[in-house]
């Protein structure tokens, strides 16, 4: 048995005690109850001091009284409820505390000791605690979202990340709604005062349903083993990492969110993707989900304005990619579908013929994917072609979607995109296609360029 | 008189004879007179071969059998009819003639030739030459659209911008109608074949309607000059340059799509703000549209998130800003705001208590632009915060709209937003309040320091 299959008990926990729930609705803790019961089939334990039944589930007036072992607890009460809450659990009884409530370390003065208090206490009974401070836990796949987070991410074997920010957690699940992007698993673990980072990196190495992860960590309580953990799961998986407190205010300003001094990292391993930002690291999160993985740095640019696709090359250029010249021949391939006037070279710039977008982009997005001149694709869907409903359906045909066979199956495809608010709707088309879209030139070479530069840190690390 | 005063003719065109237009519903030339009669009051002359009226105006045959000098004319036709077009006009009859059409210099072969003859023959009849390969023009105050973007931004002093690129001026467009931004007036110069950036930049300098400038460009025809007018632009107003075409790959690019060489340009007025991406410059528009310019570089931030705080402090600091721990003075003025566990040495960490915003921001929105600790404030409203529309108008009212006194008048505000697509509209509220918001934090705190750097060369420069 590995050291860290505990926390199969904390992802995947067979049954949750809640604590702090009501029958009053516009409650949080009657919220939470809610979201819990809708996708989550394991049992459920409400805990009550005099409520005999809460949403039609039997309620218990105290932990102990539960007959039963429990995985996880989960309280909704505040601060100084919580160590008598500990206190009042039986010894062995519960595995795992998800303490959401924040006033522990992060506190000016006084915080910390309670904090340890708390971590003491749940250690004399067998306990693990996960925060306090956080924003909860969830499991996509296991539809259980044991967190403030209102809405759940579609669940799908893929991304799942860990971080110490509930802020973040929010983006998260934010991100996920707008681009309807599937994850596995996400861990907050806020002031870090029992369970920590490294733990659940070994977690998710080992974790059939996390294939990608991301890191959103301000403070590293074990660099040197955070070292090794990350070192192990890059070896298996993309690694995405976003340090925050990198200048000393930056520090300053996490140490007092979580109470934890900020550390910086040297000797990372380099197959590790540093995002710059939690929202960088969401963008990548997703064109590593979508599409495959680029086998070099050789970007073709289909384009409906010439200025735009002259500062996509710009920035694919400064951000390490390449935007090569494509051959007579390939130029040749691509010309009969062109107007006169519009270029091949790369950027293949098709000028704004947006009505003849649904014709045109299939064959060339097709014929870029094939050709050996490029390893990945950039095109960009623009003002009132945006508003091309049938547009975004002939890409998505056009894209191999895994099913098909070829060479060219192996090439990544992303969108840049930027529309009126009111056509927003039509990205979902290409997204729920599995093609990312970027709402910016700049985001959408950085991610380019990040997912390409991972690509070949595997490659030559064999 | 200015030599550059002929251009008044072309921003204000008193009158204007469209070449191309008809009365068949949904063509191009009928979709744009319809914009045109919609909010220009000057005259409109369409021209058409048979018809005798055309949207209920007088048609004419051609443009010599119009009874008057023209100031402006707006051809809607195929590259190959423009040259016998030019030859139509009567001599001194038009002063300035914009070409839209594409297929000129920008052909792989032959265009430029063609492109030389159109501005030659332009020439002989007394005709300057805007484009070809152009969007268009558009003068908002004057409510003149002779553009092909749909939607007139609204108009009042303040942004004019320059381009050769009609891919950016519909961004344009597209940036104002989605953030209520304001314009004064737009150009896009495409194959730049006569009129050229440095007499825009000119006219630009002296026009009263036009207090901030920007400038996307690929190529500048006649960089000695640029150098001159760019600094004696950027001495009265201030001056957002975004140069495309960078690298070579870049150049390439911008030659197959304008057929000009890219040219670099060193020795530029410091006062110069530079923006990486035109939407980056749309973005340091909206901040100089909106906001007064801070004094200095010190940054006071207030956040809903401790780890999203923290993010944009590190970018901030990376960009050139500061982010002071506040005096004990201030934390201890600002104590009574916030809630016991929330930080307030900066930045500002209110913890997610929602419910409470819309009471919390105003009172320390108000103190922070007052204290002589702070040159410019961050705010972040993100997800479940975007919700709440009763703090968009709290934020709104809290925030100094120039008809009230005080010294912290002069400070600006800016806001990080992330929010589901669904909560947009309550942005809106932000922005229809004049404050600039952004989606995401790197933008924040890259148009911040932008615009702080800006301040910063200004009062040194004296």
């Amino acid at each position: 048995m590995k050291g860290n299959e505990p926390l199969e008990y904390f992802f995947n926990a067979r049954n949750i005690a809640l604590v702090g729930v009501s029958n009053k609705e516009g409650k949080m803790g009657n919220l939470f109850l809610r979201r819990i019961k809708k996708d989550f089939h394991g049992e459920i334990y409400p805990v009550h001091p005099t409520e005999k039944k809460i949403l039609g589930l039997t309620s218990y007036r105290e932990i102990a009284a539960i007959p039963s072992p429990i995985d996880l607890v989960v309280p909704l009460i505040p601060q100084e409820q919580l160590l008598p809450l500990v206190e009042s659990c039986a010894n062995g009884q519960v595995k795992f505390l998800l303490a959401i409530p924040s006033g522990f370390g992060e506190l000016p003065r006084g915080g910390k000791i309670i904090e340890k208090n708390l971590v003491r206490l749940a250690k004399e009974r067998g306990m693990r605690v996960v925060g306090p401070n956080s924003l909860g836990m969830f499991n996509c796949l296991y539809g259980l979202n044991a967190s403030m987070a209102p809405e759940l991410p579609q669940g799908a074997p893929g991304f799942s990340c860990v971080t110490q920010s509930g802020g973040f957690g929010m983006a998260v699940t934010m991100y996920a709604q707008n681009h309807h992007m599937q994850m596995a698993k996400f861990c907050d673990l806020g002031n870090t005062s029992d369970v920590e980072i490294n733990e659940i990196l070994e977690y998710f190495c080992q974790d059939q349903e996390t294939r990608i992860v991301g890191i959103f960590l301000e403070s590293i309580p074990d660099p040197k083993r955070f070292i090794t953990e990350t070192s192990l799961l890059a070896k298996k998986k993309p690694l995405i990492f976003t340090k925050i407190g990198r200048t000393p205010a930056g520090g300053r300003a996490s140490f007092t969110h979580i109470g934890l001094p900020s550390v910086g990292v040297e000797g990372l391993d380099r197959k590790i993707i540093h995002a710059h930002t939690g929202l960088e690291m969401l963008h990548i999160a997703k064109g590593l989900t979508w599409q495959p993985l680029p086998r070099g740095r050789k970007v073709g640019i289909l384009t409906g304005s010439g200025g735009l696709g002259a500062e996509l090359t710009d920035l694919c250029i400064e951000h390490g990619l390449k935007v090569p010249k494509f051959s007579k021949l390939l130029q040749k391939a691509l010309r009969p579908f062109l107007p006169s006037y519009a270029s091949v070279t790369n950027p293949i710039d098709l000028t704004p013929l947006w009505w003849e977008f649904p014709k045109i982009y299939p064959p060339l997005i097709h014929m870029l994917l094939s050709s050996p001149e490029i390893d990945l694709l950039i095109i960009t869907i623009i003002d009132v072609a945006t508003t091309v409903e049938g547009l975004m359906h002939a890409v998505v045909e056009a894209v191999p979607n895994g099913t098909q066979t070829g060479d060219y199956l192996l090439k990544p495809i992303y969108v840049y995109w930027a529309s009126p608010h009111s056509t927003l709707k039509n990205m979902r088309i290409l997204e729920d296609g599995h093609i990312p879209c970027y709402q910016s030139t700049l985001e959408t070479a950085r991610v380019a360029a990040a997912i390409s530069r991972y690509g070949n840190n595997v490659r030559t690390a064999g």
